[in-house]
């Protein structure tokens, strides 16, 4: 079921995530809150993931996670400024609308709660979205696509590897693109820039970085929905906070145990929103 | 002229560098001291390449630069930290061994100060450098090549793109290599892991990541030495500080003014030493 856009504070679209009432993606919904992709590993990866993360912050800008000092704590998110102490309920494991569940490699369920799969042994990691830029693109008459037309933005496995950190040695970036005219791209990445926990501005754009990036066809996205291109566009590129289970899917069976991800496009809403992140950093 | 090995201070190596007594590489000098290149920018590029660091930490790992509130002042570099205060004649003009002067991305000089070539609108950027890890590196029996047979370590261009930022849209990784038993470089990776500020981990390893990266003949480093490598090595490579004067190499007449960056190989020896630097980031 998809929440109307009247759904406008984080709290409401987790609430309902929670009692299992909303499982479509979360674009456009609160507007001007952050969302989150989601990445919940065994701890004894928590440390290279971090370095991950802090090695590829385009495509891996790491927001938050739960506490380190409280492994399996499923109901606490550092810094606190992501999720509001007066939700109590909070709950990493119900609080999205839908979560992809591998093991070895391999997506074996995609659930819209992870209570069974959650151990006492997890951490999650909340990593920016692209999401959060929208909005502020729309504003300036710049409105993405799959607004117009419906839909969850089109995501690309690339052949661009990622920094290795630790056991994470086989990643490349994933990409979510959307289309805009070629005049408006220096528009686009000035609008999009300061959002640096966000994938900030696009890592690439025009048709021969797509091909570069190895991406074949823009008709078969990995995740998300097939893009309506308008004549006179080009294909435009960010970083993509899929990029992670991607990283999961690809190092196959060394990663031992249960790992958990949001379903592409099904993010995690904050209670921050993007005013307050921006003094934040300043 | 080389230092001798007794040279043991940054303070001790930049009086020499200041003297033009010194205008050697830097590798080995000063032991334990963390060593960074330097880039030399129009105050109108400073934001944009400030940007670029943030997105590609791993070759490019911004650790300083002169006051952003004091533009033209060669004397003052931050965070204090860097340099002692102690070091009242610190000047970033004169105290590396050599300077790279670029004009419209072309090398038009290459100078042991650019006192005339420094105006009241430049600005220096201090980026890490991979010597602060060689020592705990021949402290592990894992001596690099380059210390053995003498020169300097052998640097070259690739084809893995930089995440843009800004005017820079154009850069591509540089990257230093060590040659290491297949079997030694997971120790290898173990150690310099930590040197979060100094590139870090390799980035690849191996004739297959070489191909990827688009490194031909490793007897053809664009910058350094011939290496030499003995039956049962494979190639290893780090991101290297070079990537930003690549860069403006790169970028041609888009980026206007002069624009200065060491000397490849010959650093600004700092008076941080390592286990400082350490203590610091923890």
């Amino acid at each position: 079921m998809a929440a109307s856009s009247s759904t406008s504070t984080g709290l409401e679209v987790r609430i309902l995530c929670r009692r299992g009432l909303l499982t479509s993606p979360t674009a456009s919904l609160a507007p001007g809150h952050i969302q989150a992709n989601l990445l919940i590993l065994p701890s004894a990866y928590a440390s290279d993931f971090r370095s991950l993360c802090a090695r590829n912050p385009v495509p891996c800008p790491l927001l938050g996670s739960t506490a380190l000092s409280k492994i399996g704590d499923a109901s606490c998110i550092q810094p606190d400024s992501l999720i509001n102490a007066s939700d109590v309920d909070f709950d990493i494991r119900t609080d999205l609308p839908q979560y992809n569940i591998y093991e070895s490699g391999k997506l074996i369920a995609t659930k819209i709660d992870v209570k069974h799969e959650w151990t006492s042994d997890h951490v999650a990691f909340l990593i920016g979205c692209s999401y959060s830029f929208e909005g502020a693109l729309a504003a300036a008459g710049l409105t993405p696509r799959h607004w117009v037309v419906g839909g969850n933005v089109p995501m690309y496995r690339t052949t661009r590897r990622l920094n290795p950190a630790g056991i994470f040695t086989s990643g490349t970036y994933v990409v979510s693109m959307r289309p805009y005219r070629e005049e408006d791209v220096s528009e686009v990445r000035r609008i999009t820039a300061p959002y640096k926990g966000m994938h900030g501005e696009p890592i690439a754009w025009g048709y021969q970085d797509m091909r570069e990036l190895g991406i074949v066809d823009l008709d078969k996205p990995h995740w998300g929905d097939v893009p309506e291109i308008r004549e006179g566009e080009i294909p435009v590129f960010w970083g993509c906070g899929v990029t992670p289970q991607d990283m999961i899917m690809q190092a196959g069976d060394k990663i031992k145990g249960i790992v958990i991800a949001h379903k592409p496009g099904c993010m995690l809403v904050l209670d921050v929103n993007e005013a307050d992140y921006f003094k934040g950093e300043g």
